[in-house]
């Protein structure tokens, strides 16, 4: 799958994902209304309305871009129709092509990291069949619980021929809270670093390691570090455009090659008819505010990496 | 809610909770058999074995007990329909009764977690109608993004009066990789530990904080010394069963009251029957090998309490 992710990102010329994010206060509300005509205000109209939004969305931009990042958090909220709705999108985007990356920051001991990883990238036996849950292509996973709540998930993404992206340095303002501590002479995060790279060392594509990184785009000189203590790891990076995370902060997080890493924008995209930039396209057009989005930051990510 | 916790614990005079953590080989074959014969080899009907196993087992032992703890990536490794299958359980566990810890170890960036705190703590608007979407009554949290990510779940906690658990030291052979590393004179789990004290202080019920921590029952030297880190806070102890925490270990994670922490076991009491001691209740009668488990395991602790 870390060979499908880079081919599309040569093709595309785009190292983009596009985060799937969305709240009902993004959502146009002519979707809303007819979302609660058809279901009243439930939590199935609340799906209803996500789906569409998404479904408009990706049909506007999926010629663009690699990949798509759902954070089941934002249909999570929604219980299940939520989540219901969560899996129609990652089903929808794997039929356009686009490879899908589950936000799920999920790790537990050994035997629940187990059911996590077979429930978003592996499947489950019942009877004699073979059933997948939710089967994204890559999800992040969050270090805190150590190696046994991260090789359940290595296991299956070298059974199903998926990948990991592990948050090592987070882009919130209080991520340095606890990974920017120091241990002896490194931070917790360059610790945890060091173990993703050792983690990917034997789960190798043609170029790069299915086991990537989180780094936020908010803190680019720990971008410069990490890409040098994970060099074969590809890096997904959360924090540009609405985070703060800006086009020329970002060209430390590449390798010389051009690649090793992928540039998430959620709000910035999926609400870009929201913000003043977009505004002119108005809410009935809002998707194709986000394809404009797109384009955009695809230009700003070029116009860095070509000035450096 | 923390409120209702300690005072059901004083009626049961049991500080025990029944991790509700099932897999298909923990079912016994009479239910799965009937499943896929309604279902047909489906996640459907993994769904519908696994809330018939929770259902009998609640029935068998839900006077005995103050809560119980469904891990929710048992539930999510079957998709949607393990999921409906968790919703099934929490509210059928609440109407019985029972205060409900939904152990989802979550947490993200801000906004993030607003929304798991929202799905799985309280409520969403739609239109004018507020709708829950999990609504359980605690749930377990991730430290590893700092105060940010947890503030949220904080705010829904304040609002709907429900409590956590933060992850301080887990059960598992790894957690100390990263979690024991020291920073500075401290070790990371000591400096969430007080983190958690002070999250903790504004939190306050009558007697013990709503903010909670989980220290492994693996660990019990280090339940000792977080004890004193919290002195108000709850602790959520994995463990205990068969991860090896064993009664005499535990007596360390109480305070003096003979409160302040509440032991899980999940395996232990749900899969009873196919443990040697209870073998002779056959697996037609494994409910009643669940009740017998808890009554051991009361038995056990009381032992542990009153000899120390």
């Amino acid at each position: 799958m870390i060979n499908k992710l880079i081919t599309q990102i040569k093709k595309t010329e785009a190292p983009i994902v596009v985060g799937l994010d969305p709240t009902l206060k993004m959502i146009p509300e002519h979707i809303i209304k007819s979302a609660i005509e058809e279901y009243g205000e439930t939590l199935e109209a609340a799906g209803e309305a996500v789906w569409q939004f998404n479904k408009a969305i990706v049909d506007a931009v999926y010629d663009l871009i690699p990949a798509v990042k759902p954070q089941i958090a934002m249909y999570e909220q929604f219980g299940i129709p939520g989540l219901a709705a969560f899996k129609r999108t990652v089903d929808y985007c794997k039929k356009k092509g686009l490879v899908v990356i589950g936000d799920i920051k999920r790790g537990d001991i050994g035997s629940t990291s187990e059911a996590y990883a077979v429930g978003h990238l592996g499947k489950v036996k019942i009877g004699n069949t073979s059933c997948y849950g939710f089967d994204e292509d890559f999800v992040t996973v969050n270090p805190y619980l150590g190696s046994d709540g991260v090789n359940p998930f290595i296991k299956i993404c070298k059974e199903e021929k998926k990948g990991l992206f592990i948050l090592v340095k987070t882009s919130n303002p209080s991520s340095g809270e606890f990974q920017d501590q120091m241990i002896g002479e490194k931070t917790l995060y360059q610790m945890v670093g060091e173990k993703v790279a050792q983690w990917g060392e034997d789960c190798m594509g043609d170029d790069y390691s299915y086991i990537g990184a989180v780094v936020g785009a908010t803190y680019p000189e720990i971008g410069k570090i990490m890409r040098k203590v994970m060099p074969k790891s590809y890096i997904l990076v959360p924090g540009y455009g609405a985070q703060g995370g800006k086009g020329k902060d970002l060209a430390h997080f590449f390798n010389e090659d051009g690649l090793g890493a992928i540039i998430n924008s959620s709000r910035g995209i999926i609400a870009a008819y929201q913000q003043e930039a977009y505004a002119s396209f108005g809410s009935l057009n809002f998707a194709d505010a986000s394809r404009q989005a797109v384009l955009d930051m695809k230009e700003d990510i070029a116009t860095a990496l070509s000035a450096r």
